[in-house]
């Protein structure tokens, strides 16, 4: 470094510390000369690589376990760090990923899927003939139906907001109308249900309803452009848009038309939800309409009173979000967000509030509602309706506090 | 596996032999009883990861080097494999790569931003100090001046879609509107241009005029929902919709409100567009409208005779895509393909249509129209209107032959 820009950096930095924030922001820059000349710009930089990977300093953002430690059989899930993104595409290698027993190493070329019961003509489909059917693309969240279950606790958890509902992603899937295959078999015209089941080592298995399987269900061959990844599925995943998320079974090797549902562990056992009364709900499909602040959110700091941008999501299984209203005031009144678009039937919406914070003690919340009419509840009144015995589709909406020392925090409010 | 599994599955292989093809691809199943038991399902499957990789079995999808190959000190281009990716979003560890310098190893702590020239208040802005910016979400193709290039060629390239045209990528984008910031620094309402300048070490500089600056310009912070890839211009990168590539300058460590243009070497001697008559044009902005069948494409081998759907992709840097034509007769007739949606503007755009190939030897192109009117023109029009000294801005339409062998070659036809 030579003497005039040495002199020139020392004299920008002592303007930055006399002149303080603009707008809580910016720093003055005081000259109006080019600004130091940094290492990384004098020596070339680093060559090419055949895939990329994120910038180092961003190590820390991973997929995360929650309170739940993985287990040595990969039976378990690892979430989504939705407080450190931003939009609404989640990038693959992001996805928060779901397994009954571990991720299967698939060789796509012995990968098969069959399709039989009530059809005319069983049929076996290697992955390269599914590829050479028509296809479409479809943006779509996906969520577990068991994410956000800690807000059946009784006490707030203290966890990050990917933590606690990280259990949700959105991806642009392509992949093959499953319509077309089952008419391809010949599939009876009366047959009410199918079954789909997984080559996992836990053979997962859902029923689904016939309807759903000939409206807007896919057979999935590629996520965010490329290919499945292996968590989520490779080399085909059933996919069914705004359902619960273990209903779009990964690894899918079979579908058998049937007359009933099949009453799996999946759907006995598991993935139903003790209600209040002590009776439990079966075959709850849609993933019911919510919204979450990403940030500011549980365990960041707001750096002192000023003018913030409220960014958060919004999604509903039933169809597109029409309106997120926003809070600053824990609840007296409610501030209407603007939405990202293209606002997507089915897929995570990006929505923005500006807020100025005034320093004080404040609680944050979001509502959304879908144009189907449903409204996000409060987790009172969620809670009041459902009890707490349950795990799963917990829509209540999420609050963060906000202290005078601008550590934020998960509360019931 | 047990004797009666093992005489299941000869038995279905036998009749895969014996039946054949079913619609030129599905295989009847014979029997209805459930398939083979595959070894990944008799014991559990891998773990968690922090941060997921595509399947092993896919690493053959990477990004190219086309003709060129990569210089020691990172300078040249790498391309994103397009006919091996569905949809539109691209996988930011493929999104192709133009760099002139190599990728700089930039530390987010210590990078600034200076804005500074014509301005009432020169500002410096940390990394930090841009997250708290308010943000707005976009999908975006962006497309290097360069992509294409080959086709000015008086031969056709013996290279892959990817390797001839993988010089875009579309992915969303996320970052503070490059407006805002400028009228906090207080912004000379006449002043006519910026200049805009990288932190690697080629100093990327490009003049852009302040309209455009005001309309629609952000400093992308995030790409597809995770922050910048260093590829991409991790911290901050300015990033013009539409526009040719290198405008969006990566690394972004300045800019400078000027009065006009600044005759960088990166708009002077580089990114002009030598025409047939020996003049060059300058300052040539929006990429141009334009499409690509992407499946078949060179390198592939169509199976045989039968039912295919074209897939590929189209964009304009000056609006949204209206229509894509497809032929596949050589440009006797033209059929409409279905656009998925949503169709967005300055985005990759997929379409589609159904192709019964008859396994004579035929010419597929795509011609796109955008909702300026644009219309992408054949490659001898192109070339007569523009010559061949040029290496920018080629939108001409790409012919793709198929022998009765389903070879499928890069032609000019």
């Amino acid at each position: 470094m030579d003497g005039a820009r040495r002199g020139f950096l020392k004299r920008s930095i002592a303007l930055l510390a006399a002149h303080g924030l603009i707008s809580g922001r910016a720093k003055d820059a005081g000259a109006a000369e080019p600004p130091e000349v940094p290492p990384w710009m004098k020596s070339p930089g680093a060559g090419f690589n055949d895939y990329g990977v994120p910038a180092k300093y961003e190590s820390k953002v991973t997929r995360t376990f929650g309170r739940s430690q993985p287990g040595t059989t990969g039976s378990g899930a690892i979430r989504t760090p939705l407080e450190a993104l931003e939009g609404t595409i989640t990038p693959s290698g992001l996805h928060f990923e779901r397994s009954h027993s571990g991720v299967p190493d698939i060789d796509p070329a012995r990968h098969r899927l069959l399709i039989h019961g009530m059809v005319k003509r069983p049929l076996i489909f290697t992955v390269d003939a599914l590829l050479r059917y028509p296809m479409v693309s479809r943006v779509h969240f996906i969520e577990c139906a068991g994410n956000s279950q800690l807000l059946y606790q009784p006490t707030p958890p203290s966890l990050t907001a990917g933590q606690t509902h990280g259990l949700v992603s959105c991806s642009e899937w392509t992949g093959v109308p499953l319509r077309l295959l089952l008419e391809e078999a010949g599939v009876d015209p009366v047959a009410p249900w199918i079954l789909a089941e997984g080559a996992d080592a836990a053979a997962m298995s859902r029923s689904v309803p016939m309807a759903k399987a000939m409206d807007d269900a896919i057979l999935a061959l590629f996520q965010n452009g490329e290919r499945l990844r292996p968590e989520n599925g490779y080399p085909v995943r059933l996919f069914l848009p705004g359902w619960e998320g273990n209903m779009s079974v990964k690894w899918l090797r079979r579908i058998k038309v049937v007359s009933a549902p099949v009453m799996t562990k999946d759907e006995t056992s598991r993935y139903t939800d003790l209600q209040g009364d002590g009776k439990s709900l079966m075959f709850t499909y849609p993933m019911e309409v919510k919204s979450l602040i990403t940030r500011p959110s549980h365990g960041m700091t707001v750096p002192g009173a000023g003018v913030y941008q409220i960014s958060g999501i919004a999604w509903s299984g039933e169809g597109a979000i029409r309106r997120v209203e926003v809070t600053t005031d824990g609840g007296q009144s409610w501030g209407r967000a603007t939405l990202d678009g293209p606002v997507l039937p089915r897929a995570l919406t990006r929505f923005r509030l500006p807020w100025r914070w005034d320093g004080g003690a404040v609680v944050l919340k979001s509502r959304a509602v879908d144009d189907a009419g449903n409204v996000q509840p409060e987790r009172a009144k969620f809670i009041a309706e459902h009890g707490n015995n349950a795990i799963f589709h917990c829509n209540a909406i999420q609050a963060w506090s906000v202290a005078p020392s601008g550590e934020v925090k998960h509360v019931y409010a």
